[in-house]
């Protein structure tokens, strides 16, 4: 083995992807001492996109003070790749982490809308976005507002649409949007299909978990169902169904209508974003993983998108994870090799986390030993 | 991949190294559907070796009703290989789990003579004898009287010396001895070291879990030491500080005395006794395993005997374990080429032991596909 390829997801709750490429790599340097190792830590387009892209690819995280979920300033950021790829992710506007209101009727994405004009403002020449961890579901309308696009109630006056107020739009008037953004190509990466309403619609799916109650959700349903209808009206934006509609409040379908933005697989992004194809030029083995692999994480995520690319070109993928679940022997036909679990002994998860880190360099250690073993054989 | 070895230890308390063989062997079938498999389960010469030996070499379960531990019958048994090598467990006629006396200077090992008798009747021309699990510690002299040895009194009367008489003994007379043991190898199978007597002697370290308190303790070794004094004068035989001569209750010692016995390592006897080595001809891999690998299991047992003989013919041995304790790196160095444990998920062994045989299953079934892979790629 000449050639490894690092390109693990964290393991949630216990280790970093880029920790897991750092234990990873000490294991390599154990066992095959000479080998040239790419390590990518990647993220699936949620939380902690940016900073996995820029270890992955390199480049600039960049600060901005922008408006956060309640209102008030927060101190935003995002990342600029060397490509000049901009990543936003929404959760660093308007994410769930950052609203002390905890209502999603009242809750903006404005601030995402400000990231992504400072992006365009540092030189940005692509847009990914990533959704995920929001605590809103004003369907986008304040990222739209801040970025130009212009609201009107009934009166006909100008206001940014929150979730509790997306059903007094009357006309939304989108010619005032930032001319950058009609020739940037923004990419939305999302790994939920859900539409923008009903029983599987943002509301009624994601808007429990932000505070919403039963008759709340109806309101925030009835509202994103209403901006459909006025998209559609004054947009021509038929986005009411795409797949992924939903995600983030609703952010998905405003995405596509305010800003073309394409709904996209995350780990397919995030994995172009990166060049892993031209990384696996030449590549013997690689490495990914994650905290838990079984039927529901295959799909769209980490492993399953690397072992697609990797396997479709016959090199080999090795899975470490935390957890082996049900369904797991699916990863085999998506191109996975073998799916090695680090739990080395019969302890409960609260035990297991705490050495997971040298579990995780004995268990790689252990694999390549094996491997090496089986390569000289032939 | 074209032919496989199997020889796993027990899983103690959850599976035999017989079902640790046929969960192989269907991962096996389910992989590699064409390949040889040899299976050999394996025991370290301890309780359960007969069976196990039967089910590795093939051959014949004798029953014969002999004196148990407290001098009424019991059902004893031996095992009759198909090279004329009968395998004798002390357990089955002087087992701690055949004692209601729970009184090591009461039990006598008598029976276990008459099973060595047995199998010389039987037409045994080698003779394994398996320590361990024993409810004795009469240094074998209930065994030696069983086949003729002759033990005397001051007064001049003979009897059948048990633990709590060892220091009666005035004269040992062994000239009765049934004539066959004299020509008939007789391998004793021991996996401990510890002396007749002494503070590692048979008594103080192994007499107090047979039931004997501290002061009998005391009685006990100087019975053993009384009888390692007679021994020296009457038979010549200089036994005391053998290696495992302590072995259940001086059993080591004493067939070593009256019957020439080699005191050797269990798994070694073991891989003798079913031609372990002819069967790694052509052999691609080996499958070994227990329970628990550590630093102390490494220390003569299953894993590392078949590592070592596969290891040193440049055979990659896999090592498919429950736990992976503290040390086990060692195993590395004894011929062992990974170690893999079966643990799937982090659950405490009580979750755990339940669904052991379906993760052992998958765990090889995973190793093989991830090895085969490695192949077809060379």
């Amino acid at each position: 083995m000449q050639k490894l390829v690092l390109a693990p997801d964290s393991f949630k709750g216990t280790m970093s992807s880029r920790r897991v490429c750092e234990l990873m790599e000490q294991a390599i340097s154990a066992v095959l001492p000479g080998a040239e190792v790419i390590s990518i830590p990647v993220a699936d387009g949620g939380e902690g996109s940016v900073n996995a892209l820029l270890a992955a690819a390199g480049g600039e995280r960049k600060k901005l003070k922008v408006t956060g979920p309640d209102g008030d300033l927060v101190q935003g950021f995002f990342g600029l790749l060397p490509d000049r790829t901009a990543v936003v992710e929404m959760a660093a506007a308007a994410g769930f982490s950052l609203t002390k209101l905890k209502d999603p009727e009242r809750t903006t994405t404005y601030g995402v809308g400000q990231l992504l004009r400072g992006a365009l403002d540092a030189g940005a020449e692509r847009l990914l976005l990533c959704l995920g961890g929001s605590a809103t579901n004003d369907g986008g309308c304040g990222a739209a507002a801040a970025c130009g696009v212009r609201f009107f109630d009934a009166a006909g006056n100008s206001f940014v649409p929150v979730g509790g107020t997306l059903k007094k739009i009357a006309k939304i008037y989108a010619a005032g949007l930032d001319a950058r953004l009609r020739k940037t190509p923004v990419a939305v990466m999302c790994d939920i299909d859900n539409p923008l309403c009903g029983s599987r619609g943002a509301a009624a799916f994601f808007a429990p978990q932000k505070g919403a109650d039963p008759e709340m959700v109806l309101r925030l349903d009835a509202g994103l169902a209403h901006l459909a209808e006025i998209l559609r009206r004054d947009l021509h934006a038929e986005v009411e169904n795409l797949p992924g509609a939903g995600a983030a409040g609703g952010m998905g379908a405003g995405t596509a209508a305010f800003f073309g933005g394409k709904l996209q697989s995350g780990i397919e992004t995030v994995l172009d974003a990166v060049h892993f194809d031209a990384h696996l030029d030449g590549c013997d083995l690689v490495l990914t993983g994650e905290g838990k692999l079984d039927g529901q994480s295959l799909r769209g995520k980490t492993v399953a998108g690397v072992a697609r690319r990797a396997g479709s070109r016959g090199i080999p993928v090795a899975a470490i994870v935390g957890d082996i679940g049900a369904d797991a022997g699916a990863a085999y036909d998506l191109g996975v090799t073998g799916i090695f679990s680090i739990n080395r002994t019969a302890i409960s998860y609260e035990q297991a986390r705490l050495r997971a880190e040298e579990d995780l360099r004995l268990t790689v250690e252990n694999l390549l030993r094996w491997t090496r073993a089986m390569e000289c054989r032939n």
